[in-house]
């Protein structure tokens, strides 16, 4: 028995379609009610979570779509999986929902146990934790840990602040708030928030009208594909990505305090960078003082055939800080260097310091993952996805360019030759029962749960085939 | 029979103190445990939230303290209270938990009436909600409502972008990526990411290290206590407070899209505002075409005998935006007026926009504090409360700084001489079975409860009353 059939005895055979418009009538009917007292203009259908299971999404018409992009890549382990309804109905849950705690002042009898369990899917050479509420949040408390480092170096670890520190910070000048600046790249994608927001480069639509801080991009690679025939090509792409960042480091005009990277720029575009590349960006890291911080909101927990996609690529020594959010459903950054534990108590700090509730989740999601190796199980499934869309490719080559995910299991992505085309493609989709998403302007991208297997996969290239053959 | 009682027949009759030393031996035996995974140096105590009920925090010693802090003002209607026990067990919350929807794309069939029953707690004037995830991030997403907002009405709200706006984003930089600013004030706090970081003001430690936008800072006011012997002295500083804000909006070298405020200013000291002082601070921004965001994060929800404390204060027009969190376990910010819809989709938008989870159990707060009027309740335990106090100062004035809170429910405080004075006081009534938490730098401020009740008083002023006849 697979392990979906194992959690998911009901799920269905195949999609559903029961209406010939989408959003169908009751959800258009729900989307309007929603949009009296919440912005619904973003929604795709209200769904329908209690008949959702496994790998398929149920709407409020009775539509059963295949989900392939499972809540913007955030469901792990299928709809109404029994294991974590079992964590939701425990006693340690109820009371983390009911008496949430304040978890920096009060921790309570069980947090060391709560924290020991996400630590169990720490990517190697990472021993601590420290908990945010989104993916956004994580990938800021990793910039005030990477500013605290970065000036505590300068100053001293245990150096004491100094009195025109503690005034000028009250007025958000220098030297106490002082300017320091986080490195990411052109179509990164960290959150929208003001700092992550800063470090966010993939559409004008994240940022438009806000204020930002003045910090450097650089360039992730844009390889050539299929990869095995552009070596030559993309090797001088690596060269030329990191050559940037060598000089961003050496003459950007504000100092940089890390470095923050996606192990696959994922909403800009399914951008992948070689081994080589994120080789060279660690020893740049290290030749310049600067931390690396790898956002692994997307690409963690299995999807690409490893927990963590970062540890595809042999780096020399463990990234300084890994953030995670998403199918971790829990959010926050692990660590290794004690010197990223802040100077004094109260500087890492907020009211609640992390979601227990959300923490719970996450050591059940971890739990299930590494008991039944979801990450090797997915490896299987996407190497055999993948193969069946190089074959749909040689067919038609139009509407499946530069596919992309190659021994990433099924973190899998393709673009069209217009935005247009692509919209079409992922419209059609869903009257062929799929739910999938796009990324950048031109592009699809396969987000699928890790209890996605070669049935589903199959349904999906048969509707994937069924759209562009009416194209012809 | 007491709301208390009803809810807790087994809290107990009065604290129970079992150690000598605070924290006890098993949780310092258990910080240090955690803090092999966990920055736990923060941390009061280990709370065993299993024996916690009621208003009484139990640690993992077995000491139970009356607990007059509630997780940093964060626990409203007392420990494993059964109305949200029940809430925590519903279908409906398990499948927020298990199924956790990308609310923005994937509404479920249950999303309107969720948010309908936040807005049955909106503040007068207000039918719209956004939902984030903690108290900064509440505020922040606020200011990016403002900013485009603010933006909108110079442009026009339906005017598209131009090219130059979408590529100059892309840089962080002008116009599309504006110099605009958030007018906040001396002493408050509103979160600690950068934006919301930028926008505190209270403590150094909060901010030093981080870059933070060059945002101006007003005056609150500094009133002399008690308040009806120093009429005309409190108004003059009202005037002088509100002359600087004019100032500010008039002469400040970026453009101010809205005004930041606590309705008291908490963190920063338990600092309070007269209704005249919040009149011309409407007033002065509707003159200056700025929004006006009241930061409701620990003032809401009861605690200062309306369900909004900015509710006391008579505003000519509702303030545009209210910011929550904390009591209401979830958070996000309310608002009326169709312009803060931003103008297109997607710009105000996450991948969870929120968490159901939380929104759940704060609909079943919302409808137990309603139900059962407890702001008006807080209303009459805090004036009883106040006058024992009142009673206390005169017999202590020296350790009875500035007795502030008459009117405002139990949202009291008070300051001590030094800092250090008020450091061992704290720590004194824990040996005595009382948790509380200090603000600022010399004073203690109340966050008890809504359930808590006269009894709880008395023995809270029987508490402080011991600790202070021995500093005679």
């Amino acid at each position: 028995m697979s392990i979906c059939e194992k959690y998911f005895p009901n799920e269905p055979e195949k999609p559903v379609v029961k209406t010939s418009s989408f959003p169908g009538p009751a959800s258009q009917e729900g989307i309007k009610t929603l949009n009296k007292v919440f912005d619904s203009r973003p929604a795709y259908f209200i769904t329908d979570y209690e008949k959702s299971v496994g790998n398929y999404i149920v709407d409020a018409d009775g539509n059963a779509y295949l989900d392939v992009y499972a809540q913007i890549a955030s469901i792990g382990l299928g709809y109404n999986n029994p294991a974590l309804i079992e964590a939701a109905k425990s006693d340690k849950m109820i009371r983390a929902i009911v008496d949430r705690p304040a978890l920096g002042n009060f921790p309570g009898t069980d947090t060391a146990e709560i924290i020991e369990d996400l630590l169990k899917a720490a990517p190697k050479g990472q021993d601590k934790v420290w908990s945010g509420l989104s993916g956004a949040d994580a990938n800021e408390l990793a910039f005030k840990a990477a500013f605290m480092w970065y000036q505590g170096k300068k100053r001293g670890f245990n150096t004491p602040f100094t009195a025109e520190e503690n005034e000028s910070v009250m007025k958000n000048e220098q030297p106490g708030s002082p300017e320091l600046a986080i490195l990411s790249f052109k179509r990164a994608f960290h959150g929208r928030l003001f700092a992550s927001g800063s470090t966010t480069c993939s559409k004008p639509i994240h940022k438009l009208d806000f204020p930002a801080f003045k910090w450097p991009k650089a360039e992730y690679p844009s390889y050539k594909y299929p990869l095995d025939k552009h070596v030559e090509e993309n090797k001088k792409e690596d060269e030329r990505c990191l050559k940037i960042v060598d000089e961003i480091f050496s003459t950007n005009n504000i100092p940089i305090a890390a470095l923050l990277i996606e192990p696959i720029q994922s909403e800009g575009g399914d951008n992948h960078g070689s081994n080589e590349f994120f080789q060279g960006l660690r020893d740049l890291t290290l030749k310049h003082g600067a931390l690396m911080i790898v956002d692994e909101v997307q690409t963690g927990v299995g999807a690409t055939g490893k927990f963590w996609c970062h540890e595809h690529f042999n780096l020399s020594s463990p990234p300084d800080m890994v953030t995670f959010s998403k199918k971790f459903q829990s959010a926050g950054y692990y660590f290794h260097n004690p010197e990223i534990v802040p100077s004094t108590a109260y500087r890492q700090f907020s009211t609640w310091c992390g979601d227990p509730a959300r923490m719970i989740l996450a050591g059940a999601i971890c739990q299930e993952v590494i008991k039944n190796d979801l990450p090797a199980k997915a490896q299987k499934v996407g190497s055999y996805l993948f193969s069946k869309l190089e074959a749909l490719q040689a067919k038609y080559p139009k509407y499946l360019i530069d596919l992309r995910g190659k021994d990433r299991a099924t973190f899998i992505a393709w673009s069209f030759d217009t935005g247009a085309t692509r919209d079409q493609f992922l419209k059609d989709m869903k009257s062929v029962g799929i739910n999938m998403g796009g990324c950048a302007e031109t592009s699809v991208r396969l987000r699928p749960t890790l209890v996605f297997e070669e049935k589903h996969a199959d349904i999906f290239v048969a509707a994937v085939e069924q759209v562009l053959s009416s194209y012809k």
